[in-house]
């Protein structure tokens, strides 16, 4: 997060803007200094604010936590719910001089991989009714409810719709209507609104569990694809994998509410976590940080250009060669600091 | 399927066993000689049956009906549903001669994959309620529920148990703990039932979307891994793609029901769909419907040292060269009778 920040002064000085942010505890360190993942002022810093730049959140210290109560889900489910982050936009971005670092062999992805996975944040599973009972035969039983409006759907493809018209026009949708009714409801959504509001987009429709075979088959048949929440968080991942490095991925969250400049309030957030087996070294890759930095610039703050430079820059560093251990193949690698010098003398 | 009922005459005749089958419509040609992708003839054949060995179903002919009622889906879900399939066996299964067909590099597999995915196959969102109502405002609200019950984990966990006994006592368990209410139950059914009945095996917990990256990036960290029914669709498919050929892959649903010898009733199908593109060439690879007449043989018929014979024959023709077009890695390829033929000299 530092060296991000510092990045963001490095632009602003550039461009002879002020720069004005707050840090605020959240995750692990609002349990520990708060006693909640998410606490009041944190949640109010975020309020007055114009975009949330997320770090990493979570560890093995707060591992024995129920799960419904560990740090990343009891901050980042509420800060979504509370803004109406509906929208997340994930770049699944691999440079050609990266191929390494996927897991796919080299030959099912010669240019690096380069699609968006855009996500439906807000609604589904994640916040449907949910209940547990004990039943009169004393067996217990759970229940979570998956639910869509049309409306719902219809706003995450308007996000979608903007980011396949800045790419290549091909949009697939990814549901499992074979079997959900909030897949046969998402489908005709898509289906209806693509065709009156979006014409010029190619547009096809997967089933998710064929979706997960052809991430993995060959991932750059898709450019730019849109799922529910669900099948989203498993998806966006895979998709992370491929992608070779989490050091190096990106993610925005755009909300309904619009702030003090009129743009998309938002979250930014390294796609990641806080990778406990190397925090403190000095060596985690800031790449990913700096990049969700350059988004908040585009989405929040209408400042695309110096977002494209930011991007430019940390692609000129990394495949010029200066890499941090994640990515450096066993050849001599930088250390986080070093990195992000590398990237602002690229700016 | 005409392959794998040669493989089963074979091995009864060296075995002196008798073959009792008849031979039923479903999916698409269900739909086109009665109407119906799971006619009521063939359901009554299936019940007079010890087990289902399962063809595939569907292509291009019935695409254009609406996603429910395409031939897959409206001849499995009842079948699963009628017999209470609860249990889904995946063997994801790639020989080490055969690593040039799986998308991974092959340093990540150096020795193939070697796992078994068990999916709860009758219970959770496939099963639950659903509805889509007109809202007051005019917007449209669908809704599924994923409900599970206690008694339903545990079923599933039976058969994980004995599963993971018979390989490497490593069982890793599959949910989303930290969101959802049937998860919190899955997971806590788990630790007390392998406490309970288990305490010999080695037992982990993943979130779903971890899996999906897992699976991708170092497949065999699982040995079993248990799940509910929609993540089981999802990773299941995940895992067979990174098995390099749905040519080669079988599955195993089993029943709560016994059949006429006090063996589990259950339907065995290969992992993968009609393949439209080469049906009716003779060009299919028939190792994974011969390897779930194998599966079938083991569990429903108590059959496991033939079942095991099988294998180990569809494995040395394989991995001696003889191979059908979709892993002979552009080398000579054999039809899909040749490719029998083989397996039977090897048996
Ligand atoms: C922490 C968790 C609740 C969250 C999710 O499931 O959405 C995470 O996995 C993500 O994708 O941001
Ligand atoms: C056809 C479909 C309903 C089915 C499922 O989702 O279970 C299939 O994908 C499978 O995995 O057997």
């Amino acid at each position: 997060m530092s060296e991000a920040l510092r990045v963001l002064e490095h632009v602003a000085r550039q461009e002879k803007l002020t720069l004005s942010y707050q840090q605020a505890d959240v995750g692990g360190a609002g349990i520990d200094r708060h006693g909640q993942a998410l606490p009041a002022s944190t949640l109010k810093v975020c309020e007055q604010s114009d975009a949330i730049l997320f770090g990493s959140v979570g560890g093995p210290k707060w591992e024995k936590l129920p799960p419904a109560q560990q740090p990343e889900r009891a901050s980042l489910l509420p800060l979504r719910k509370h803004f109406t982050l509906f929208a997340n936009i994930r770049p699944g971005l691999l440079y050609r001089e990266l191929t390494d670092a996927s897991p796919l062999k080299t030959e099912r992805i010669p240019d690096g991989i380069d699609i968006v996975c855009i996500r439906e944040l807000t609604g589904g599973i994640y916040f449907g009714k949910k209940e547990t009972t004990t039943l009169a035969d004393g067996d217990v039983q759970a229940m979570d409810t998956m639910v869509y409006r049309k409306s719902e759907i219809e706003r995450i493809l308007a996000t979608a719709v903007t980011t396949a018209r800045a790419r290549k026009k091909k949009l697939c949708s990814i549901d499992k209507a074979n079997v959900l009714e909030t897949s046969v409801l998402w489908r005709k959504t898509v289906i209806d609104y693509i065709a009156k509001n979006a014409p010029d987009l190619e547009l096809s429709h997967m089933y998710v569990d064929n979706a997960a075979m052809q991430l993995a088959r060959n991932p750059n048949q898709f450019d730019v694809f849109v799922t529910e929440n669900m099948f989203g968080d498993i998806l966006s991942d895979e998709m992370a994998v491929i992608c070779g490095s989490l050091g190096m991925l990106s993610s925005a969250s755009l909300g309904t509410g619009k702030n003090s400049l009129g743009l998309p309030f938002g979250l930014y957030e390294p796609a990641g976590g806080t990778a406990p087996d190397i925090a403190g070294k000095g060596i985690a890759n800031p790449c990913a940080q700096i990049l969700s930095a350059a988004l908040m610039l585009r989405y929040s703050f209408g400042l695309g250009e110096i977002a494209t430079r930011i991007e430019a820059a940390v692609k000129k560093t990394v495949t010029s060669g200066t890499r941090t251990g994640d990515i450096a193949f066993g050849r001599p690698a930088v250390g986080t600091k070093a990195m992000a010098d590398a990237i602002i003398a690229n700016l």
